[in-house]
């Protein structure tokens, strides 16, 4: 009796429908482009434009979409997961995060303070991997505070397009520093922009300079919720077994940062930090074939060169007599 | 820089919260007794008894259950994801079948036979990977059915201690045999069962004849619907191209099986078919390591040595500086 | 505690000294022109041009080269494995084949007869993958016979830069079919090849027709041993069980071809071969993720995309106190 | 087409046969009794009794056993290599190591010096993964040495059956100290054993205190070859690029410890030695599924749970047309 599950070897692959945010439009339609100089044959990838209520709903409830592969909100993916149940799909999901940096007084700040600014305001805070709650011992608090937002005044916001410039415009308006001013936080620094400074095609664009704040409450939801912007807390804690709770205490999974020279302590927290990725004395390093994705509400599954291939492979175990 | 992913050996094993389904609490509670008596330590497996509706939807709504494996009918499966969907929560659901049985005119009848009428009536036909849907081919139709049905005359039904008995009592009472009279099917055996070849514990139980339905159209509800009884329908097809349409023509996708003595065709339809499990000239063969589980409304994610243990395991991504 | 096994994130590629056979040595050097032109960087991959004795066994006896991939015959294996025992070096072995071709009486002779013919004669028979012992069972071997002899002559030897000839000169000089003759078997075809059918260019070289030797015993030397040139044996057989004990009665485990439309019997046959490849109803069909190698004195090792990387790979466990 | 791998699910399992070492026969024997009385068939494992020059050559020269799995000295290891070279048998070699444990000066020395005794002296250091080379950040030498050698003195050596005796015979008699003290190296501890502690059925054996040997050259006997006794060597060290290339400078590989509090040496260190195992602030923590065996002349291969399956298993790639 023969019994194999079938190899790699004969899986065909498939073609893909895409539908990217209907605020990214521009940047997809130009991939579109280069898909068809790059000679893919027509049919193999399709994009489709439209809202997530439209077009992305169709796809999600088709029947003959046996899949899907999300990147985004928490909240589109419950709906996402409601809307194809009948259907049984298969899901893949890259969602939200709420990234502590975890920074221990033997941590090298000189390495750490840079790292830390560029994991908090890169690209605005707008990559789902960014830092937006900062725990240091209570040893170096206001070393690093101080430090730190000296650091962050450094990024000049302006138009995106000018080479010297850090941080440009965001792609939609939102106000979480008022909501945290209004829970007792203290705004350190990322007062509003001068509109001079920007050019006449800037200045409707939604503009904010590298904010930091302290003296706010875990349970806050600047410390909760996800900004997706230029936003970042920072809090004192005392002790590795506090801090691994309090890091732990959202409902977001993603990634995590450890600074802090000793062996032990950094494979101790990074083994109980519920987060699909965790740095340790660095950030955003990564590798492609390695899994990619999160914990708890920050997604299911893993991306990267073999989880994607077993993701989007359907295995079929064939057994024949002999 | 030095990047791994988390390997097996350090994985933390998982407690498990087990509802079996509230037709089979008396065999899970057995179980519990055995665990019990086998040493493992109170915490690590916890039955709940109760009924879906309630002890079922409080596991999948609750925070605290990160991942759900489920196996059950494929509307309850629909109600799962939808009410987890807030949570997102890894699945494992393992749902229905409308397996298709096909029979080409090189295959041996004299092995076919006997265990297709087993694949179809074991346990009462209550086993998802049970044959319902016989395709034949038409040169050896008419053969086929009077031998098949002679054979499905032979098994007998009465009390299920008694070990003379091949088929014993249904979990519940429904009847689509009914039904598919009303479309037009033509019932070739499976009259009702004489009460008073019952013991008296025995007579108030759901017993039924193993069921041949031939004359039936592919859209019948006897041709479309999982059943999970002793009923299976016989028809009859030319071509090998029309048999996998055919065959491939229901919302299931869990198991086939393909009796042919043609090594081309057994592996041309084998890999056509839209089925999580095939069988060419057997069936249920199992080898416990391979992946189990179904296509399209018969499940997400596969079973099996390997397949159990990664779905069980979130796996982290570490990189560390050096 | 933490313990991985590092991940092929982390491994260094290896860089490559290569020492083409001394035969081929023109074909290395274009490659090495190649290479260059394609920006490898001096010192990635080298190539040593020489003989086995001298070039080779430096190769083999140094003490920085840890791991050695070798193609050719089971005698340089031999001498290979002896002189790099002082170093524990990993060996991967790519050596000859005896390949059998087992023909049923059921195959569709329309297929089978020009594919044995090229399996048979393909680049003069000179690839390790080559059939030379072909088994044909007893009630078409007559019919086989005649078909594949008629088959085999319409092959024209000659200049093998003239796209209409099917085979070319030889590497070397050797003659088996004289001591075939000796032992009593009959060559069927493969007479001398007409000097003045040759351009003057070609006539110092090593050309043969192809040739088919029939009436030889299993234990002859044509039947035993690798001729790497265009002949070919030709034998009946009664059993399966018969041929599959003859077929594994060669010291080599390369390569087998099963001719059979019987699911049953190509799966059985299949699996009893000692041969790390077999091919049934086809021949040569490859996929380059997949093991390729022998058995017994056909080689050690499979290469293939994850075999190969396996085997170039020195995997370290490391263990981390935490 | 279908190709395919052959799956776990159809590996035939292989019968072995053993031979212990002639100097553990007695062992081999009792294991023996313990198989036959847990019920495994006859013919299914095998041990042989007898010397390595006639058990085990015979073993190694015989044409049906297809793979040998060794573990021993290097030196037996290339005769093996050579004798089974005719027959192209795949090798597993677990062989001899020259254990380097690397002490820098922030290592916690109350962890790392009874760990350290230990790794040198148990089971009177014949044990393949004990250390025997103990490099030493040069600002602790002093104090390391003189609390290794207090810690070395509270082993009892004596009666092996006594369960307060920590040093119990050795298997054969040689003396590498005498070799050492000859080459000017200093012995701070490990003088004779007095026979008179030892009870009369003892005194015939080979009993040796546990000794530490310091200002002893890399290149010295005591500092390059495999001892397998309770016989450890300590050095000074500078820099961390200087004891990576000095603990790399033998030509075995098999086991390596790190004892450093920096995550960032830790992880350098461990991941640029030449080793096949790392551990680091511990010693002997290992995970039977992860891989085990060394690189250079300490072996070829790796034994744990997928390796060692691995290699007992011969791949088949077998092609079906359809």
């Amino acid at each position: 009796m023969l019994t194999w599950k079938i190899a790699p070897a004969i899986a065909c692959g498939n073609t893909v429908v895409a539908k990217p945010s209907e605020m990214t439009s521009v940047t997809a339609w130009m991939m579109c482009k280069l898909l068809e100089k790059a000679g893919v044959p027509p049919g193999v990838v399709n994009v489709v434009f439209g809202t997530g209520a439209k077009a992305g709903e169709a796809l999600v409830c088709h029947p003959d979409v046996p899949l899907l592969s999300f990147t985004g909100s928490t909240l589109t993916a419950q709906r996402i997961t409601e809307r194809s149940a009948p259907h049984c799909k298969r899901l893949s999901l890259e969602l939200g995060g709420k990234n502590p940096a975890i920074i221990f007084d033997d941590a090298d700040l000189s390495q750490c303070i840079p790292t830390t600014v560029r994991s908090s305001f890169a690209n605005q805070g707008e990559i789902c991997l960014c830092t937006s709650r900062i725990f240091v011992q209570r040893g170096i608090y206001s070393e690093f505070l101080k430090r730190f937002v000296a650091e962050a005044k450094k990024w000049k916001t302006g138009n995106p397009s000018d080479p010297t410039i850090d941080v440009g415009a965001l792609i939609s308006k939102e106000n979480y520093v008022k909501k945290a001013q209004a829970e007792g936080a203290k705004v350190l620094c990322g007062e509003g922009v001068d509109p001079l400074v920007l050019p006449p095609s800037n200045q409707k664009g939604y503009f904010m300079l590298p904010t930091v704040i302290a003296e706010v409450k875990d349970e806050s939801c600047c410390m909760q919720e996800e900004i997706f912007g230029p936003v970042t807390c920072v809090v004192a804690f005392d002790t590795e077994e506090e801090v691994i709770r309090r890091a732990n205490g959202v409902k977001y999974g993603l990634a995590a940062t450890v600074w802090s020279s000793n062996v032990g302590r950094v494979h101790r927290v990074a083994h109980r930090l519920q987060s699909g990725l965790v740095w340790t004395n660095c950030w955003l390093v990564r590798d492609l074939n390695l899994p990619f994705g999160g914990m708890k509400a920050s997604g299911i599954g893993r991306e990267g060169a073999k989880d994607s291939y077993e993701f989007f492979t359907e295995v079929k175990t064939i057994t024949i007599k002999h």
